[in-house]
C-alpha cells in the first residue's frame, strides 16, 4: 500500500493482520527514511506502530479520540490519518508539525509537548460526553515516564474516582527519554517481569487444586477465599488501588495480542488500564541500540545511525556540562537534579563523576524544585538544570518554596529563548517574564558560552539566595574558553561597545546581533553604545543612572516575551526613579504563541534581526534629531 | 503544667502517659480559649494534639527535623516549643506566625502555607543527611488531602525509589478542609476499614491452620506460600507497591498505640508510612461536628462556637457563589471546578444545585485547571475557582493548556490581592504578574461586587477564550447589586471621576481608595480623573491614547507585585507607541515578599492608602508645574 493514498484510518480497516504487519514494515521504513533528513522523534515513533494501527483499526477517530501524551509519538497517527505527503515538511517552518495540532487534522483532539496532560484532558472529555449523553470512546495514550510527572497522579485519582468509561493505554517503553526512575517505574518492572506476583499465583493455585481433596469445611472456605485471593493476586495493584481495571502487561508489538486485550479492555465497564510493553526505536538497529540518542534525533546516515553532524563551537550545553563538574569537583557541597533529562541537559557526564551526587527524579518537576530547596535548607549547593519551558511546572515551587525562603538554589535554565523546531509549546521565551517579578531572585543571562562558565561559578560558589542562569539551545558562538573561572559582580551590566547618543542595551544572543547592528551603524554616522545587560535582575543601576545623566536613549533587546520581560523592567526602574525624560524603545517577542522553525527564521520573524535593529536604531537617532 | 512554662521538648519528656493525657487536654483548651480571640486554624490542631505530643516525646527536635506539610496544623508544635506565651498575637501584624517559620525557631525547619511540599523537603533533607553521614530522624507529617497533591506524588515515587531512611506521617482525618475525595481517598477508607482485607486475612488464617494437618507435598507448598500471602494481604498495598513499609491505621489520640508503632517504624529500613487517623476538631464538640467551618474560624463563642459576625455587606466569594448559580441555571454548558476548596470558593451552594456539574478534584490546581481545558475543547464552559496564590501552581497548565489553545476557560481568581492574617504564603499578588504576559489570556478586576457579577457573566456568557476574573478576600464596598447582568466590553475601562491634568488609573478595591484621595485632593486644587482599570489585559488603547492627546500625566495603583504588573504594562504601550513624553509613576507592592497583618495594615505598609495617594498625586502635580 502507498502510505500517501491512505486519507483516513478507514483505509486500514479491511486489512488482514498479515497486511497490518506489512504497513507496519512500510511505515517504519518511511520513518527511518523521512526523519533521516528532517530529522525528529524517531525512537518513540518506531515504538508504537503498532499500538496506533492497532487503535485506529479496532476503533473510530474522530468520534472516538485518542489523546497523545506529548505527543512527539503522533508521527504514525498522522500518517494513518492521510498527512504522510507532508513529512518531508516535519518541523519545519509552515510545515507539518512534531505534535499533534488541532488546526492540522479532526484527528488531532489535543493539543501537547509537555508531558503528562493526556489524563487531564481524557477525563474533561469524559465528563463532556456524559453531560451530553454522548457514546464515543476516550482513548488517552501516556508513557511510563509521563506517568510520573504530578499532574497525571492527580488525574489518575480522579479517574479512579469518577469511575467514568474511559481507557487509558500506558505505553510502557521502559524509558522516558533516558530510561526511567522511579517507584511507579518499578512497580511496572515487576509487573512486566510478573516475578513475584507470577510466583505467587502458581503456588496458589497449585494449593487450590489440591483442596477439593480434602473435603469438608476447609473446601468451603477455599471456595469463599478464591474471590478475594484474585483479587489480592491480580497484576496492577497500584492502578487498581486507583480504581483502575488493569489490563496487561502486553505485547505492543503482536497484533493478535493487542486486539484481543483492547477489546476485552473495551468491554469493561468505567475506567481501564491497559498495560502496553514495547521498545522504543523497534526496527531500526541503531535506535534500538540507543534509544536515548534516538528519542530525538538530527539528520543522520541510514546505514550507521550516525548523525550528520555539523563543526561548530560546543553547544551551551556541553559548556554547562563541562563546567559544573568542574566545580564540583573542588566543593563537594555541589549536587545535581535534573527531571528525566540527563543527557539533554548534558548532566549525564556530571552522573558519571559524581554518581552519589547527582539526582534524575523523573519527569517532575515540581518536586525536583522543592528537592533542591530542601537540599539547600541543610547547607548542599543544588544546581537544578531543566529547559526553560519545562520549568514552567514548578512555578510555584520557584515562588513559595525557593524564593521565599531565600534559598541558595542555582537554577541552570537550558534552552532560554527560541528551541526552534519544537515549536510554540517548547520555546523558552516566559522565563524572563515569570521569574523577574519573584522577590529575593537573580536573573543572568550570559552573551556567550565563556561568560556561562564565569555566571555558573559567580552563581555556585559567590552566592546565596536563589539565581537562576539561562543559556540557549545549541552552539555557542564560538569564543576562547577562559581556563580560570573568575567571578562576575551581581548586578553589574558590562559595556561591550562605546558609543553616544543611544544605548542598546541586549540579553544573551542579542549582545552579539547588537555589535553586529552597531558596526553597520557606523556608515550612517550612529554610534550606540552597546552594553551587555547579562543581568536581567537585578539591574545595574548605577550605570542606568549614568545613562540617564548623559541622556541616552534606550534600545532593550530580548529573547523573550515583551510583556512584563526585561525591557518592561527598564521602563519601571526609569519611572520609579521619576526620570521620565529617558527614551525607552523594546525589542522582543510579541504578545502571541510562536510557531516552529529554524531560530534565525524565528528571530526574523518577530524582528530580532541585524537589520531590524540597525532600522530601530535609525528611527531613534532621527527622533533624537527631530527633538534636538 | 503551665503550659507558658514549657520552653523546650525536653520539658515533656519525663510525663507519664497520664501526664501527657493531662497535657493534651490543657493544651486543647488553651488552642480554644486563644483562638477563640485570635481566630486561626482550630479544627486541624485539635486533631493533632496526641500526635504532635508522641513526635517530640520520643525523637529529639531540632536534631530530628519535623517537616510539617501545610504548616497550618504546627499550632501544637509551636505550644512545645516555647511559644505558647505569644498565642495572643496569633496572625496578626509582627506577631506569631500560623505556619511553620524558621525566623521564630530552630524546630521550624521548613516553611510552609502552599500544600503538598513536605515530601519534597523531606527527600532533601535525607539525601544531605545521608551526603554528610549524619544520622538524623526526618519526619514529614503530611495530611492526606495534602497526599493528592501532584508534587508530593512525585516526591513518595522518588522516597520509593531512593529507599532513603525517612518516616513518613500520614495525619488521616479524612478531609483535607472539605472532604476528601479521589482514589487514594479510597483506598485510605479501605485501610481504615480494613473491609476486605480483614476478611482476607481471617479467611486465609483459618485455611492456613488447617493445612498442617493434610500433611505431605500440600503442607510444604502453604509453608512457602505464607510468606508470600502476607506480602499480599498487607495493609497499604498502594504505599508498598510505592516502595514504602506501611504501619497502620493506628489511633491518633491514644499514646500507647502511637508509640508502640511510632517505635516499631523508627527501627525499619528505608522509607515508612505511619497511618495515623484522627479526628479534626477533637476534643471542642462545635469543631467536631463542623470540622470544615472550624478548619480556619475567626474569633468565636466559646460556648456554641458561634462565630462573632460582623454585619456587612456581602463577600466578593458569596456574590461569585450566587451569580454563577444564576449563570448556570440558565446555560446548561457551565460547569463549577474547585480544588478541595468547595465552601472556601462558595461553590458549595453550586454543588448543592447542580451536583452533576460540580467537580471537586481534591488538592490538585494542576489537574483542575486542565481537566478544564478538557471540558472547553468539547464545548462546555467550564469555571475554575481558585485562590489566587493557589492557581500559582499551575501556571504551566495555563500557559500550555489554556492559553496556548485559546481555549474558553473562566478563571474565578479569588483572595487577590492582600489575604491578611496568612501572610507571605498566602498573599494573592502576584497573579497579574504572571497571568498578563500570557498571549490569548484576558484578565479583569471589578471595582465593587456588582461589577464582579457582571464580568462573570461577560466572562462565561460573552467570551472566547482565557479568561480570568480576580476578585479580593472579604466583603464588597456594600454597593447595591443589579439585578440584571449586563455585558462588559472586554478591555474598556470605566471613567468613575472627570477631571483634568492627572489620570489615575486603579485597579479592583483601588478604585475606591483613588476615589477617596480625588475628594481629599480638591482642597488643594488639583481634580485628577479616576479610571476604573477594569481590564488588566487588553488595555483599553483608545482611551490611553486619548489620555496622551491631552496630556494627561498617569499614576497606576495596583494591590499587586509591581515588577511586570499592570502599571508595568501602562508602561510598555506608551513606550511601543512612541509617546515618549507621558509621565507615569507606578503604585503597587514592592519587590519583597510581605508579611502577615489586616489587610488595611498591610495596604497602609506598603503605601496603598488614601493619603500615600494624595502624595503621589500632589507630587505629579508640582512636578507638572516646575515643567509647566
Amino acid at each position: 500500500m502507498e502510505l500517501n493514498n491512505i486519507k483516513d484510518p478507514k483505509d486500514i480497516k479491511n486489512l488482514s493482520i498479515k497486511g497490518l504487519e506489512q504497513l507496519s514494515y512500510e511505515i517504519r521504513q518511511f520513518l527511518i527514511e523521512n526523519l533521516s533528513k528532517t530529522g525528529g522523534h524517531l525512537a518513540p515513533n518506531l515504538g508504537v506502530v503498532e499500538l496506533t494501527l492497532a487503535l485506529h483499526y479496532l476503533f473510530d477517530s474522530p468520534t472516538d479520540k485518542l489523546i497523545w501524551d506529548v505527543g512527539h509519538q503522533a508521527y504514525v497517527h498522522k500518517i494513518i490519518t492521510g498527512r504522510a505527503n507532508q513529512f518531508h515538511t516535519l518541523r519545519q517552518f509552515k510545515g507539518l508539525s512534531g505534535f499533534p495540532k488541532r488546526s492540522e487534522s479532526e484527528h488531532d483532539v489535543w493539543e501537547t509537548g509537555h508531558s503528562s496532560t493526556s489524563l487531564s484532558a481524557a477525563m474533561g472529555l469524559a465528563i463532556a460526553r456524559d453531560l451530553k449523553q454522548e457514546k464515543h470512546r476516550i482513548i488517552p495514550i501516556i508513557g511510563d515516564g509521563a506517568l510520573t510527572g504530578g499532574m497525571a497522579l492527580e488525574a489518575l485519582n480522579h479517574i479512579g474516582h469518577e469511575k467514568r468509561k474511559m481507557m487509558v493505554i500506558l505505553n510502557d517503553n521502559t524509558m522516558s527519554i533516558a530510561p526511567n526512575v522511579g517507584a511507579i517505574h518499578n512497580h511496572l518492572e515487576r509487573l512486566r517481569t510478573n516475578e513475584r506476583y507470577l510466583k505467587v499465583k502458581d503456588e496458589i493455585e497449585f494449593l487450590m487444586k489440591k483442596i477439593p481433596a480434602i473435603g469438608g469445611k476447609v473446601a468451603k472456605a477455599a471456595e469463599k477465599i478464591k474471590d478475594s485471593l484474585k483479587y489480592l493476586v491480580i497484576n496492577g495493584a497500584l492502578f487498581e488501588e486507583m480504581g483502575l481495571t488493569y489490563f496487561g502487561p502486553i505485547d505492543g508489538h503482536n497484533f493478535e495480542d493487542l486486539f484481543t486485550t483492547l477489546k476485552l479492555a473495551d468491554k469493561t465497564d468505567g475506567p481501564v488500564l491497559v498495560h502496553v510493553v514495547t521498545k522504543k526505536g523497534k526496527g531500526y538497529r541503531p535506535a534500538e541500540l540507543n534509544a536515548d540518542k534516538f528519542h530525538g534525533i538530527s539528520p543522520y546516515k541510514i546505514e550507521s545511525g550516525e548523525v550528520l553532524k555539523k563543526e561548530g563551537p560546543p553547544t551551551y550545553t556541553e559548556v554547562f556540562s563541562k563546567t559544573i563538574i568542574n566545580i564540583a569537583k573542588k566543593n563537594s557541597d555541589v549536587v545535581a537534579i535534573t527531571a528525566a533529562m540527563p543527557s539533554g541537559t548534558g548532566l549525564n557526564k556530571f552522573q558519571r563523576v559524581f554518581p552519589e551526587r547527582f539526582f534524575d527524579v523523573g519527569i517532575a518537576e515540581q518536586h525536583a524544585t522543592t528537592l533542591a530547596a530542601g537540599l539547600a535548607i541543610d547547607g548542599l549547593k543544588p544546581v537544578l538544570a531543566i529547559y526553560s519551558t519545562f520549568l514552567q511546572r514548578s512555578y510555584d515551587q520557584i515562588l513559595h518554596d525557593v524564593a521565599r525562603q531565600n534559598l541558595h538554589v542555582t537554577f541552570a535554565i537550558d534552552r532560554a529563548g527560541f528551541v526552534g523546531d519544537d515549536g510554540e509549546t517548547h520555546h523558552g521565551v516566559f522565563d524572563i517574564a515569570y521569574l523577574r517579578h519573584l522577590p529575593n531572585m537573580t536573573v543572568m543571562m550570559p552573551k556567550d558560552e565563556n561568560e556561562l562558565q564565569h555566571m555558573l561559578y559567580s552563581a555556585v560558589e559567590h552566592h546565596h539566595g536563589p539565581i537562576a542562569v539561562r543559556y540557549p539551545r545549541g552552539s555557542g558562538i564560538g569564543v576562547q574558553l577562559d581556563p580560570e573561572l573568575r567571578q562576575i559582580p551581581i548586578g553589574k551590566f558590562e559595556i561591550v561597545k562605546q558609543g553616544y547618543g543611544i544605548a542598546i542595551l541586549a540579553v544573551g544572543p542579542m549582545v552579539s546581533l547588537a555589535e553586529q547592528a552597531a558596526k553597520r551603524l557606523e556608515e550612517f554616522g550612529i554610534f550606540p553604545m552597546v552594553i551587555n545587560a547579562r543581568f536581567i535582575k537585578p539591574l545595574d543601576e548605577e550605570l542606568l543612572f549614568q545613562l540617564a545623566e548623559k541622556h541616552f536613549q534606550i534600545l532593550t533587546i530580548e529573547e523573550g516575551i515583551t510583556s512584563g520581560g526585561f525591557g518592561s523592567s527598564i521602563l519601571e526602574f526609569y519611572a520609579n526613579n521619576n526620570l521620565d525624560h529617558i527614551d525607552i524603545k523594546i525589542m522582543g517577542i510579541p504578545d502571541e504563541f510562536i510557531e516552529q522553525g529554524s531560530i534565525p527564521k524565528l528571530r526574523e520573524l518577530v524582528g530580532l534581526s541585524v537589520d531590524n535593529i540597525v532600522n530601530q536604531v535609525r528611527y531613534i537617532a532621527t527622533k533624537h534629531k527631530r527633538r534636538a
